[in-house]
């Protein structure tokens, strides 16, 4: 299979879509931009979707369900909101098909009154629904957060990083202060950044966005991103402070302490399928798949090597013992004694789809005591006596889970440039990587770089820098900002 | 709150209503038939979809996702299948909003060529993808589940019972033979029964559908159905037998072990948030919501009794160590310190909300070492030392679980009543329960007695059974069949 993934260094784009592909992730669907997730691809959303989850509820939070559809007339109350989300939204017109001569057609007779729109975030109907459960102090904060599929009518898709359809959670938070809710915003970013660096071996940078990069409808955005082997950034994670924005838009006030009625404050937040893509693009190599041993489905795969039924029987025997033992130590492990398939095929399958650890065994390893052991990551190939197997297969997950994170840490920092004059600037973002620069703060020359160079502000860093003079227009700045080319 | 629940016998409906709203379970929206489902009845839900996910697991299933949307053309190539679905379908049409001078509107120029169907349940689309999948007996079975929303544009609509969107599971598979599709209709039907009835605490009675009553598209649907209070049958869950009838809609061929093409066999079977209508209707009493152990969010809810500060604090010293014991063992249990709400509130509000049991400490009870302990489903108070706590509770809670289940299955027996005579058949209809009652296997006669008694036949049991005559027709009738009114 391996065959069939094109070189990194020939076609970057072709050889994430090939890993997506040949690694059984996502594929196309008959319905343009919308991917079908495969089971294999959808088992490491569902490992990374229940670590997320486990983190939303040790702080507090709650998963509840809001309806797909968004009346049309919501959009409107919150101008920003709107303006962001107008241009890309699924409008649902009809609520019936009939038969007719030439098959099966819309029911004009069955027109909405109010047209819906498939959401693409939830804030308007979330917020229209707060009203309803905010009276009082009491009743806030409210830590709420919904796993969900959200429509984006994207033009240009790709597998994972940009579909029509996608999957994602969204918290929504009300809050009775202004610092709360920041301190929300904050701790959420924190827990994505944890959530990245710890469990999916992705170190990130954090930051605010600039006010044309903000979520629409927000007071301010912080975000998590990432770099990816080509020397792109990708965005991995929003955090919003909505201030009173859909509060005031939705009416939503409660009694404070004080006895006086206030406008509720209010944050959002979210993490999409889009983090698979960074995933992929984060650890994987030519071979295919790299997936760290926290997310993989199967942390160990065991094939037999065999000839006749004779052999197959005592290496069957061997193979289900280790088996049990794995299981039995908690380690997420695949027995493949498919006769179907050739074990050569068989290493090959699981190094494209990145299983961490495979151990194979054969009449000599049996007879030698001496199993062995293949690492994905470095493909590194090491011996082991089988009492110890437990205790190695677990030190090694472990080793490989920091290897990735350290590999991926060195990339990031070796490619992240201090630079002070554009030039160098110019030359930095075309090779790649992470910028760091000065700004003087304003969209209009933050709009002019991007026109020259097409890179964007990723982020403003949260410590206070050093002071300096903007790369373009030599106008004094606060301190230097991240640039880069993005998804 | 309890105030705010109409007694089940005054007015059966609103009871129901009442529960789901007071327990915060869901409530209405702004969208005419989707339902906003609260946090705590997420909660519920998830207990629910984590256990039957294992259970798939277990069986060997894994979880996918499929797109939102399906081609409008797609529908047409089942035939029975779109003339199931086709009058409840919610059909986006346009891709775009923009403002005018009257707001907000459709943009006529983003208009879609083909429309777009929003999911009523996902065979056709599914379909297609596995033509891609298929080749060989080697790809064969698939055992694909999806967790995903879905839509059917209901006229009347009932908070979880009916409403036009609703979340579900849909598992979809793929076979060589008509056999295995038919054992896996089994197997699946008989998951279902086990979660039901050892995890959600209902009985229910198994069989088949007649032809009127089967899945748009499927030659036989197996199913399982519940006895609500009211006397009322609820289909609970369902297994389709598919046949080739999928395969050969869009063209699904595999090659055989003997070399030669043939189509392949399918199933699909699916529950969903119905289950929690289930749910309320099987347990709950005037007082509120009752919750099997296995299904509470919380299994145990500690409530202080004080006054004052000094009293509080040895309290609250004494309830955080019982919690902390609790949770030590695995056992669900909040601790509600709240100062804001007063104990007899928090007593109220834990009775409604269905928590299994409720401990209560003051002063006395600390000092005479004896702790409060409240079941909900019987209202009976006990005591018990601190270091009996936790294994009190812990079979506490499974004789909760346990009565739960014997107390629904007598109210199932004591309500099947086994007829011969159409005159008994109108009354016991007309007083609630399951009638096993023999019928001709005509749709005919299933008709004329819907007519007469607005009982259907809810599903035919399928081991063999005595023969006898149809109640209505007097012709001959293999067994005896389950009729009720039913939701």
């Amino acid at each position: 299979m391996a065959k069939n993934i094109t070189k990194k260094t020939i076609n970057y784009s072709q050889w994430y879509n090939d890993i997506v592909l040949n690694a059984d992730l996502a594929e196309t669907s008959a319905v343009r931009g919308c991917m079908v997730i495969k089971p294999y691809g959808f088992a490491i959303w569902e490992r990374l979707q229940s670590e997320l989850d486990k983190m939303f509820k040790k702080t507090g939070h709650m998963n509840a369900y809001f309806p797909l559809f968004i009346p049309k007339s919501f959009f409107s109350k919150e101008a920003n909101h709107v303006d962001g989300f107008a241009k890309e939204c699924a409008v649902v017109t009809h609520y019936r098909l009939k038969s007719s001569d030439s098959g099966i057609i819309v029911d004009e007779e069955a027109k909405l009154e109010e047209e819906l729109i498939v959401r693409p975030t939830s804030e308007t109907i979330i917020w229209d629904t707060y009203k309803k459960w905010i009276q009082s102090y009491r009743d806030l904060p409210i830590l709420v957060n919904q796993w969900a599929n959200v429509v984006r009518w994207e033009m240009r898709t790709r597998l994972f990083l940009r579909t029509a359809e996608f999957l994602w959670q969204e918290g929504h938070t009300a809050h009775e202060t202004k610092e709360e809710a920041l301190e929300e915003t904050e701790l959420i970013l924190n827990v994505y950044a944890d959530f990245l660096e710890k469990f999916m071996a992705i170190p990130v940078v954090k930051g605010r966005k600039t006010e044309s990069e903000r979520f629409a409808g927000a007071l301010d955005t912080y975000c998590i991103e990432a770099l990816m082997q080509d020397g792109k950034a990708l965005q991995a994670g929003t955090s919003h402070f909505l201030g009173q924005n859909f509060s005031k838009a939705f009416d939503v006030k409660f009694t404070n302490k004080a006895g006086k009625l206030e406008h509720v404050w209010a944050t959002s937040w979210g993490v999409s399928t889009r983090l698979m893509g960074a995933l992929v693009m984060t650890h994987s190599d030519d071979q295919g798949l790299v997936l760290p041993p926290n997310l993989a489905p199967f942390q160990v795969v065991i094939v037999p090597i065999y000839k006749g039924k004779d052999e197959f029987e005592i290496i069957d025997k061997f193979c289900c013992n280790i088996f049990k033992n794995l299981q039995d130590a908690d380690i997420r492990v695949k027995y493949d004694k498919r006769d179907s398939f050739k074990p050569g095929w068989k290493f090959n399958e699981y190094e494209v789809k990145g299983v961490p650890i495979r151990i194979s065994v054969g009449m000599r390893d049996i007879k030698e005591n001496s199993i062995e052991i293949f690492r994905r990551d470095t493909f590194e190939k090491s011996k082991c006596i089988e009492t110890q197997l437990i205790d190695t297969i677990l030190q090694l997950l472990k080793e490989i889970q920091d290897n990735l994170y350290k590999k991926a840490n060195i990339f990031l920092e070796s490619n992240t440039h201090v630079v002070d004059d554009f030039e160098k600037f110019k030359e930095k973002i075309k090779s790649g990587g992470f910028v760091l620069a000065h700004w003087d703060g304003t969209s209009k020359t933050e709009k002019e770089i991007k026109k020259i160079t097409k890179a964007t502000i990723r982020c403003i860093p949260f410590s206070p820098g050093q002071k300096g003079k903007c790369i373009l227009s030599g106008k004094p700045s606060e301190k230097r900002v991240f640039f880069a080319k993005a998804y």
